[in-house]
């Protein structure tokens, strides 16, 4: 037996008793004929104690020569420590050890294996094994098991069932590029590997499976971005025979089942907001509602009085810092170069100061009267003591900046607090958008969604305006989820196709076996998946899916652990009936 | 609202309520003024009353003319049944609809959607959506989502972490041909999909994780058998500082959990066998203990009498058949047949009728006294009633065609009962195997296998005869599970790729990483990986894995209902830099 107790489990109960313990070394001390051992494993640290006279000289000298991350195996009795270390639960008692075997040495470590440490993200993803050793880190993968197993025990009492589709799948061109998978057998054909399990679940649907889930992986052969994976974990969730309120609130459930029970925080009632109201009020399909600074519109209060800028601009609008009145000229300027860096790309700021004597000072006092400025803060409930901060022109490019500014203003005045949680139902999502490049519509969530039935004539005539059944939940920002009642019947999928520019045949030649299932009795049914890595980012606190993947890729899709991918053979190549052709 | 209840859900109690089902139409009965319909769902099937005089004509009307698997609303008051059906849950109950809504119309299915179905393999598979909403076929993915939910559950409490590791991972030449993924970022480079999460999750050990488990989807390229798939799923466990001791506890552990709570069954004790005496006894490293009939050797009984096809042989060895000397002359003749067909390929067979008056009646009368054949009876515990099946040749092949029989006679005589359930350890597996086409040694179960220490020495002077560390676990004679304690030590691994044939070049190449990790710290660790889709096939007492697959793929690897691999475009193949290059 290779222990009998972890170096979690020890305490001042246990004195007395004869223990075998085995771990890594974290730390020796030797001091004064004594040798310390700090003894780690997943579930603690343990002192083991060697001590001149009473134990063994050879032993003695053992312990002392242990490396860093060494593999050990120490037996002997508990003891109580004399001075104890009540920062950590075995910390008032100590292994007397009577015995010692290194079961692995080690070399050391290419950087430190503590909370802190010097090694930089290559070399730690090179070594990733020995990242993952770092508490720290490891603490982000123990919050993505428990994440796991709590969504599936709430999932598993809604009767949802939990079924396993296919990774070796068909190439559809809609959507994002696929990952593709030459077959041997089948010559010269392709799988493609999953972006999502859709027709899938939907066919599940048909099958009436009722209630379904999986967690699962999925993959987008995209250009990567700090924080996208080749490879990616949803919650795949779809139900029958329900309405867009159904959805909503079973799904508030399990989030709200997560936080509980593994965050062990009550979230507050999940809001709701029109895609409309939060493109116009935040600029954005995600608002962050844990501060305020909604968007007030001042296209009324500000134009038509000489300024030329807002004259010509299609909106006005401004956000309200509150408290930040006191900005020096110099932070004012910086806010002025940082909505003018080509990321945010505005061309100017105006802000207004709302000094706690109640008079206003602006960029543009010019132009406008304190009467004018009074109503601008007015509109914006701002207070004294408070900033405002104007941007205009067109009115996409004006909200997409402001909601840039206010999100940096809200980081800026401490308003954006990790550990508040602010859930939203963003409702009503377009159906389709345009897309500039390819010069066609394509839809905004995929094109099994299904468009609201009072904006469904629009499709002809203004397919841009049609709405659809569509709904993203979002926590402080960041999208977790989003789904969609379905389409469930032959004729509005093959019209949907049609806006979608495919041709008949195309259409037939991918999706006819969903066509033809919704011919043979399909239930109304829709679903939403959650993004589970970002999920446990937003859990742990930190912008970074890549910290709760235990072997990430990097910006190039590899994976620099095991130096993949990798060249193959020309047998390999043969055997696949293909070959390369590279470019230059 | 769709639906207020299931189709599963009314009762005797509920009677007198408003309620709204919906569900798809099994069947539609018309008769004297009343209209019948078993409106039906995943929970069940509510029967619906449409009634002349009391219900609208024109309500009467639609509820007559629905089809089969037709989508429907109804609305109405439960009420008693006249006529109570006792054999479904429901049957007190029916439901006086006042309103019907067709939600989706059904062409005729190709089918019957019923347990009995008149739908040949292929064309179900075609149609997969509608064969899993026939009850059986659903009710074997309902086990297998109980099977998941209730691993995990066992392996949660028990401190193990569920992992997801990488599927987009590196191609390596051992074992089986991998799936290849072209990289389109990494230009001329590819992907591998797992066929296993073998070197992740010892990785995960030297991280200290100490307990690690994943539900996971592996990958082999194999030219397909019937019961074979090209994407399959394992319970994949790895632990650390343990012995085999603690492995087979565990996962026994395991096992008796899932019959207990899945099937409701006490798993009798796990017996325990070594390779060899499996080899010995049953011909067979994944012997069915459901019954007895071991193998007896009577090479010292039976040779040197005159009898040259027994003298020439390596292995003279038999089986007794509990009371089959009363088959007739043709029953006899028709397993002389059997053993003679090339899949068994046994040159003849010798019997011994074992009559109920004490006297013995063999094939080989001419060559043996009543003395002689009454010594192979008594070697083989035979009692009157019994009929002895001799088979001889060398060694390796008469074992095989021996087992192959003994299989056949316990189905024959109704011993292999569906419902009972033997376990059994198979240990002490050999760590090589000669492979005749390579001409070098493969290793019987992977290259990180570790040899029994007393072993070591002899994988130089005679390394077939090396044991490794490696169990399976068998049920009924089907291998579930298998795994081994791993090497933890550069050294021993970088001797075990060599013995594998392996240059020190191609094994850095492939598995440096594996073994610098090795040098880290790695601590003792062994696991098992269970095959979950044969595990399920198990509990649902079926032979065929595909059933308990929601949407397997044909023997030639393809899905048939989504048309899957198909070809792909040019644009596709110039992205991943490859061109076709197919075979005449």
């Amino acid at each position: 037996m290779l222990r009998t107790h972890t170096c979690g489990e020890l305490r001042i109960g246990d004195v007395g008793q004869e223990v075998t313990l085995s771990g890594w070394v974290q730390r020796v001390r030797n001091k004064g004929g004594l040798v310390w051992v700090d003894l780690r494993d997943r579930y603690g640290v343990t002192q083991l104690i060697f001590e001149e006279g009473s134990s063994d000289p050879a032993l003695l000298e053992k312990a002392a020569s242990l490396g860093r991350e060494f593999v050990i195996q120490a037996s002997g009795e508990v003891i109580e420590r004399t001075s104890k270390n009540k920062k950590i639960p075995t910390g008032e008692i100590e292994l007397k050890a009577a015995k010692l075997d290194v079961l692995n040495a080690a070399k050391v470590p290419p950087f430190v294996i503590e909370d802190e440490t010097d090694g930089g993200e290559e070399l730690r993803m090179k070594y990733r094994y020995l990242d993952l050793r770092r508490a720290v880190v490891r603490e982000k993968l123990q919050l993505r098991h428990r994440m796991m197993q709590e969504t599936r025990k709430f999932m598993d009492k809604l009767d949802f069932m939990e079924v396993e589709t296919p990774v070796l799948i068909k190439s559809t061109p809609e959507g994002a590029r696929d990952f593709l998978v030459p077959s041997r057998i089948n010559q010269g054909e392709f799988y493609a590997l999953p972006q999502s399990p859709q027709t899938f679940k939907q066919l599940l649907m048909v099958s009436g499976f009722d209630r379904y889930f999986q967690i699962v992986k999925c993959f987008r052969d995209e250009d990567l971005r700090a924080d996208r994976q080749p490879e990616f974990t949803q919650i795949d969730c779809e139900m029958s025979f329900v309405d867009q309120e159904d959805i909503l609130s079973t799904f508030e459930g399990l989030i709200k089942h997560l936080f509980a029970n593994v965050k062990k925080v009550e979230l507050p009632e999940v809001e709701r907001m029109t895609f409309a109201d939060a493109m116009k009020y935040y600029g954005n399909d995600k608002p962050d509602l844990r501060f305020d600074m909604k968007f007030v519109e001042l296209n009324e209060l500000s134009q038509n009085k000489g300024f030329k800028i807002f004259d010509d601009a299609e909106l006005v609008a401004g956000i309200c810092a509150p408290g930040a009145a006191a900005y020096t000229r110099k932070q004012i300027d910086a806010i002025t170069e940082w909505v003018k860096r080509p990321q945010v790309g505005a061309k100017g700021l105006v802000y207004v100061k709302y000094n706690e004597d109640g008079s206003l000072k602006s960029s543009v006092d010019k132009f406008y009267s304190q009467e004018d400025l009074k109503s601008w803060a007015e509109a914006m409930n701002a207070n004294p003591g408070d900033l405002l901060l104007i941007l205009s022109g067109d009115t996409n490019a004006t909200r997409k900046q402001l909601s840039e500014l206010r999100l940096k203003m809200g980081s800026d005045l401490g308003l954006r607090d990790k550990n508040t949680f602010k859930p939203l139902w963003v409702l009503d999502f377009p159906l389709l958008e345009w897309d500039e490049e390819s010069g066609r519509f394509h839809a905004m969530h995929h094109p099994f969604t299904s468009p609201k039935s009072e904006d469904f004539a629009l499709l002809e005539t203004d397919p841009g305006a049609v709405r659809a059944n569509a709904y993203d939940l979002v926590i402080n920002g960041v999208e977790i989820g989003g789904g969609s009642i379905r389409i469930h019947d032959r004729d509005t999928q093959k019209t949907m196709f049609k806006h979608l520019g495919f041709t008949d045949e195309d259409a037939q030649a991918q999706f006819g076996f969903l066509m033809e299932a919704f011919e043979y009795g399909a239930p109304p049914h829709g679903g939403i998946a959650f993004g589970f890595d970002r999920l446990c980012a937003i859990f742990g606190g930190s912008d970074s899916i890549r910290d709760y993947i235990a072997f990430p890729k990097n910006n190039s899709g590899r994976d620099v652990m095991i130096d993949s991918p990798s060249a193959i053979s020309e047998d390999q190549l043969q055997e696949l009936s293909i070959q390369l052709a590279l470019k230059k």
